[in-house]
């Protein structure tokens, strides 16, 4: 007769918190990504298509610019953020490469990663923009370290104009003053787009090499949930900064994160 | 019995060509636009919307470039004509005038025209910037005559970047070698964007001032008639000019104008 508890019972259980000690096992060291900086190309192959990308996602809001003031100033942005691909498809070039080559293994990936995140309206296409390019590049940033001095030091330089993140705050800020129904709606979108975001930087990684396992291994179902266990364990830091950032980015706008 | 025989005479009869007489009082002078000039708070105004605007169409594209290749250089292009908007709207900023107050009076004319000559596809949208862009680039240099030297130079040099049209040039090219029949539709679509940019082109005179009317003078529907018959008489050699480097942009397509 109570079977129907003991079931229930049973559900519940497995939803109760892993206890204190594996809870503390948590990686909480900073991590080292100089192992898992991808080739030259590699790297500056999808960073240049995600630039790219960011270009024509950007412009293609113009045409719902609300006022001609704000279709000068997004262009602006989107200009400047233009001179970011151009900076990274020169030191592809530099290297002897076909931009184009280096960029096509990666559109797709970036492309299905854009389509899932683009926003309904204006402002979820502005705050998009804003937060999944906070967070890339940063990542990209971060994970220059395995670069030579010379590539990372043009990159974190091109990285770094502010441009576009000034105009997105203003106009969040701007549209939040004259809908504060904007509000709540926008910080759930924000927070789905962090998820989708560190989707794709786990997707960035190889899990095999992050758990220090050879790539030609043949393992169990059991073993490779292990390998991916380990190796997001290994990100976890990377994650938890990358999580903090994006918080304030939230905060900037006034958007609870 | 042949009365349906007269009534197509007389309608075959309004047909005939204007005879020799009208048709040499054709002016065949060179105009001199100088007294035709707009201030040049309403001459940049309203070639930075069209500059602004360009940017605006071209990149809206990029969604539909078929290859990475042809998207990294239709970026490339789209950037490079933003110059041309940052160069004038960097000198309306020198004149001390507020830009978007500049660009706004003449937005809706020009989005208008634009909603009007947009093309179904990439290739009608490409070559629509590229024809349309070389007639109204074009016409604001020679326009650009009664600006001080100053400005005029800078005009002139933001306007000669030929980063799209060779892109352009190239698109066409490749595209009608690789289907054929693209050849007699974007010929006709050549022509039709030229008429449209003659009437834009007609609308940016004031025909009473090309007449050398006064603006405050009424005049009967008979008098509106012909003070406008007097006007395009005035610009012909212009719109003559205007459509034989038209000619040659079409030529250089390998499309028959």
């Amino acid at each position: 007769m109570f079977e129907w508890l003991r079931s229930l019972r049973k559900k519940v259980g497995k939803l109760v918190l892993p206890d204190r000690e594996e809870r503390s096992a948590r990686n909480k060291n900073k991590i080292n990504l100089k192992p898992y900086t991808p080739e030259p190309k590699a790297y500056l192959g999808q960073l240049a298509y995600l630039l790219l990308s960011n270009f024509e996602i950007l412009t293609n809001e113009l045409k719902y610019a609300p006022t001609t003031q704000y279709k000068a100033e997004l262009s602006e942005a989107a200009a400047k953020s233009f001179e970011k691909y151009r900076t990274v498809s020169k030191k592809l070039s530099g290297l002897g490469v076909d931009v184009t080559d280096s960029m096509d293994p990666f559109t797709e990936r970036i492309d299905t990663f854009h389509s899932r995140t683009s926003g309904v309206d204006w402002y979820e296409a502005i705050i998009k923009v804003y937060l999944v390019s906070g967070l890339l590049d940063d990542f990209y940033k971060r994970l220059a370290v395995g670069l030579n001095s010379e590539l990372r030091d043009s990159v974190e330089k091109a990285l770094s104009d502010k441009t576009f993140e000034k105009f997105a705050q203003k106009v969040i800020t701007e549209g939040k003053a004259m809908n504060p129904e904007l509000d709540s709606r926008l910080a759930l979108w924000g927070r789905r787009l962090m998820g989708d975001v560190l989707l794709e930087v786990r997707a960035a990684f190889d899990n095999r090499k992050l758990a220090g396992i050879d790539k030609s291994a043949s393992l169990s179902a059991e073993q490779e949930r292990k390998v991916n266990l380990e190796s997001y364990s290994k990100i976890e830091p990377l994650i938890s900064e990358m999580i903090a950032a994006h918080s304030l980015r939230m905060d900037s706008i006034g958007l609870a994160a």
